[in-house]
């Protein structure tokens, strides 16, 4: 059992008090990152990925949001990190993650699922990320001004503005995510970012046939140019959907290692605690007429026994490490491979 | 003749190569600083300020702009200090100020002349803050939610919503500014603040009887709390206005030395080019009816000749030191007493 469990952590600590364990730097030096998470949050789930030993979490702050609509919900972030530093501070870089880590807390990198806050206008990337935004998902589910969604019934690519929007996060230092993004606009995105790419909560299509999930070539594609693939948890994305079981998803990591290599792969569990059914809907529909997505389902599904909240992480490193992954693997898998990521993703070119 | 033009500098530097000169270390260490100029920013005015040795110079990003018209201004200057980074750069602390002058560059400190861009929003006064913004101008000439300015007939002093404001601007590290506002609100403001505020654009009103010039008690209270007066040159701010003498204009610095003491003095030109007289009504005027604001005259008023361009900030030194103010105490007016009003007040309270 590989266990980056806070309150084990804080046991090993104290022990460490009378005798040198050898054990405590690994312990240490393991972080655990869940590339998206998009809760109700409150200071109960921050209490929940600290005692979890969350080092670090990617969290949505807008869907359909208007920049006004943003800006408020960016706002109530700033409040919740001086309201919960204790718990919780903001990454702007892989330093943030590391302080997170020093000091029991969980770092949180504030992410767009949609590029609505931009809009049409260029200049809005900048300005979201002075306001502290690292990563931006090109397009939920539906075409819009940078490209087309995964719901989408014709697939028109990466539009010309979605090229330079491109481009100026790599400059900037905002991760591009295409995980609800149309197969050629991953492929056009990866084929036009100067950067490697996330796709930050998917699994393969292989395992469950949804336009959600990806194909084998575009995952190849994306490890080719240095891209992380984060594995969902949330039921539509797996095989048997609510009843999955651990050692299913599990087996499906390995496949998944075996084609594109244990580097590429992390978390992102798309865990979403706490909200009503009137929000899943919002996020379905948008700002939308309800018959235009008359796809989603309107309540929310129940995550698999296994993971039902930030405490469980621990079963799937375990599950992990029965499938086969040796202690290394399973820490990459955790977090190490996505803290690397974010060190080089996150940083501002010259 | 105490010389900070920027082409002098380059001259004496070159001649250090030969020999140490002890004046050179005077030079660098001097810092010309204004503390508010409103031109429609183009790179020759980037030139003008580099050329004439100006450190650090406060521009205006909003008047009257509503959130997302701000965005676009800050949008705007964000793509300025990266086409002209060998003129400017952003000043978000007075380490930038100290890169400003290492470099041989201007520093720019974005301010507002007015709340409008908050409206009554309290979580985007941070916004800004993350955005760059450093100063703000309670209210520009109008009431609005943060407290009354200069033209309105009654002044009901700072609103419940401006004191919170102005606590937040505290806690942020964004300097309080009260040039365009009522005097009640500019008392009450200096009470409610918990480090010290500036005026940094506007004269005594002994000088000249216009409301946007300050009573010699607010001076006092002013300078008593730690509190920064720039002197402007906008010429209905003016003893003569247009026609003002340079001498006349310095033995008022002189004046309200002896009132508040020198080292509560700078500059504030409000030196505002290139702009059409529409501009100049917009200023005056708004987003409001013609006839809401009569007492505007919409036509730019001519600056003194003594004062036309950044250039000219030499005959001011000038004339400071003819007035009789020491060498010590020019530099402290011409930039010395904003850079540590600076340092002090764009520092984060912990």
């Amino acid at each position: 059992m590989i266990c980056f469990n806070r309150s084990f952590a804080v046991a090993i600590r104290s022990l460490h008090q009378q005798v040198e364990i050898k054990a405590l730097k690994v312990q240490e030096s393991f972080p655990v990152i869940d590339a998206l998470q998009a809760s109700n949050w409150s200071r109960p789930h921050f209490e929940s990925l600290v005692n979890s030993g969350v080092t670090a979490v990617h969290v949505t702050v807008a869907f359909w949001h208007s920049c006004s609509e943003t800006l408020k919900q960016i706002g109530k972030w700033n409040r919740w990190f001086e309201e919960h530093k204790d718990l919780i501070l903001r990454v702007n870089d892989a330093a943030d993650i590391k302080n997170a880590h020093q000091t029991g807390r969980t770092g949180i990198v504030l992410g767009f699922q949609n590029t609505s806050p931009i809009g049409d206008d260029f200049s809005l990337i900048e300005i979201y990320h002075q306001l502290g935004i690292r990563i931006m998902q090109l397009t939920y589910n539906n075409q819009n001004h940078v490209g087309t969604g995964c719901y989408e019934e014709d697939d028109a690519g990466l539009t010309r503005f979605g090229r330079i929007a491109v481009r100026e996060m790599n400059r900037l230092g905002i991760i591009v995510d295409v995980s609800h993004t149309s197969e050629r606009t991953c492929f056009e995105a990866i084929e036009c970012s100067e950067r490697p790419i996330a796709i930050t909560h998917a699994n393969p299509i292989s395992f469950r046939k949804v336009v959600r999930n990806k194909s084998d070539e575009l995952l190849r594609e994306l490890a080719r140019t240095g891209g992380m693939l984060g594995f969902s948890i949330y039921p539509l994305h797996l095989a048997n959907g609510s009843d999955c079981k651990l050692e299913d998803f599990c087996d499906m990591v390995l496949r998944t290692a075996d084609l594109i290599g244990v580097e590429h792969l992390g978390l992102g569990t798309d865990l979403c605690l706490d909200w009503g059914s009137d929000y899943l809907n919002y996020m379905r529909r948008g700002t939308w007429d309800d018959e235009m997505d008359s796809q989603s389902q309107i309540e929310w599904p129940d995550y698999p026994s296994w993971f039902q909240k930030n405490e469980d992480l621990q079963n799937v490193a375990d599950g992990l490490a029965t499938a086969g992954f040796s202690d290394g693997e399973v820490r990459m898998i955790m977090g190490g491979n996505w803290f690397r990521f974010f060190e080089e993703g996150l940083s501002r070119q010259s």
